[in-house]
């Protein structure tokens, strides 16, 4: 099987992050497409009324309804166990951003409103994803992110989809062994930053997913390491996690690592294992060494010489 | 003068540390009501439709707009500066909390909707309040928390009107030497974990303010520490920002240092700044002393002992 594969460096530092993962990419396969990988996209300064952000149009347009985050910290000794190991499922197509939006005046000045969207269905096609997920984990556990204290009706349709998966005819029992756990979004955040190890997998809508993704790129020393898959039933894009980085643009010190390892997670979602655990390698080792590194990890070096050391055996 | 405040210690852990900051409270004024004091209160552990926390519905009834939670770690030298020292600012009636949902069935399984409310008027109100409280602080600035790059008319809505405080007529370029900062939701908790000294005051909606300040008390070592008001135009509620923590009710071990801040807090926003300093004194010189702390804070020590060292001179 050939894989194509487009390229979408977007803005900002994403004009500099990709041509970094395309090197890795073209050093594991041939280039020809069935997947992308996304740059990152600077969001306008000023209010633009009805803007919307081209990767969250690209994830609807392409129904990449599951966000897939992991986010490890590399141990000093591969042989012992990461302090941090977990992957957040993001639902990626509802919640806030449906952007049903809508504004009026009123004698007390101008009321705006958003509609918050949160399905059956998609709800539980997030959460067989991360169930699935879970199962090829040693931990085999799902949290649940929710605010159903003040959000009974959608968190908690959220919460009682997922909960319901592993009960689905259609599942046959293959989840039965994966634990469920839940917690309110804003005790999530908190316990994330004393208890990261309680985590596994975090499976949430849309928004918490995003907030809960970013706090977790803290634990694990910079956001320039955190990749993501977008992924659907017929096309996975890959996208670090981090954002277009305005204020490093064009001086060539971006980590490309976020990058790499999402171009690497993206062809393990496409089943190239191999390629995925050679890139994978490749980032752990240089990260592990640490005489390499970005700004960002508290380093000197540029995104050039990382890639460069990734490529070096 | 004479103060009337109503104490509300609720459920859970609430009927512990209540009973504490009382006995602070009575230290500093002869009882007699203006406020009130809440503890914390469980939320259902099933799925209960139409359910009102009432501590959402105290603030709304009381319209008490605004929550404010300080967040400062104590130094162990009272001559240094603090290496965490920001005041959250969190609108306190509408966004999510708004409490407008529906849910219908469709031929693809049930859809829910929540409204997202953002008013001029509210944000108008809470920036005032956030600028406000910056004046009295060194720094004098003010972070906006906000998702305008996905929620441009809500959050645009927000943004905006909290950056039109201080032009505002009758604010009387009061507010002119404060700073005026914005951070995107997301990245605002990463940086919080990684650079906390960047925030003074943060002023955000209020599901945006609800995890916020949790993330932020995770910097300080525990929720156990981390007090708030819950202020209006006529009335201020107290209330620790920690839960009511079914794990530990009955043990005899919550952390009563929230509440009893969160009574000095409120004696400080009614003006009583001397019985304010007396209590947060103690407080501040009972978590440098460090011999007695409660469980969440590493210790062994039970409620009534760390109230005991609070009252000991
Ligand atoms: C840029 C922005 C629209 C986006 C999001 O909120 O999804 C980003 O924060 C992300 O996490 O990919
Ligand atoms: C209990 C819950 C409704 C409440 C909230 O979300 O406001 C709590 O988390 C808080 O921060 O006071």
């Amino acid at each position: 099987k050939s894989l194509k594969i487009g390229l979408i460096p977007a803005d900002g530092i994403g004009k500099e992050v990709i041509p970094a993962a395309r090197e890795a990419l073209e050093a594991v396969l041939r280039e020809d497409c069935d997947a992308a990988l996304f740059g990152s996209v600077s969001s306008p300064s000023r209010k633009v009324t009805g803007y919307t952000s081209p990767i969250v149009a690209l994830r609807k347009e392409l129904d990449l309804y599951a966000n897939i985050r992991p986010v490890i910290a590399v141990p000093a000794n591969p042989a012992e166990k990461p302090s941090v190991d977990m992957v957040v499922v993001r639902e990626n197509t509802e919640c806030l951003y449906v952007k049903q939006e809508v504004i009026i005046n009123t004698e007390n000045g101008r009321e705006a409103r958003a509609t918050r969207l949160i399905t059956e269905r998609a709800s539980k096609r997030i959460g067989k994803m991360a169930f699935e997920i879970a199962l090829g984990r040693p931990r085999k556990q799902v949290t649940i992110i929710h605010k159903s204290n003040v959000l009974s009706i959608t968190d908690g349709l959220f919460r009682e989809s997922v909960r319901a998966v592993p009960k689905l005819p259609e599942v046959n029992g293959r989840y039965d062994g994966v634990k469920i756990e839940e917690q309110i979004v804003d005790s999530a955040v908190y316990r994330l930053f004393r208890e990261p190890q309680i985590y596994d997998v975090i499976v949430a809508p849309n928004l918490y997913g995003d907030i809960l993704s970013d706090a977790a790129a803290a634990l694990v020393g910079s956001l320039g390491l955190v990749p993501s898959v977008n992924a659907g039933d017929k096309f996975v894009m890959g996208e670090p996690v981090h954002g277009s980085a305005p204020d490093i643009e064009g001086k060539g010190i971006a980590n490309p690592l976020a990058a790499i390892r999402s171009a690497a997670l993206m062809l393990r979602h496409l089943g190239y294992d191999k390629g995925a655990d050679r890139i994978d390698n490749a980032v752990n080792e240089v990260i592990r060494e640490g005489r390499v590194a970005t700004p960002d990890l508290g380093g000197k070096s540029h995104t050039n010489e990382v890639v460069e050391a990734t490529q070096s055996p």
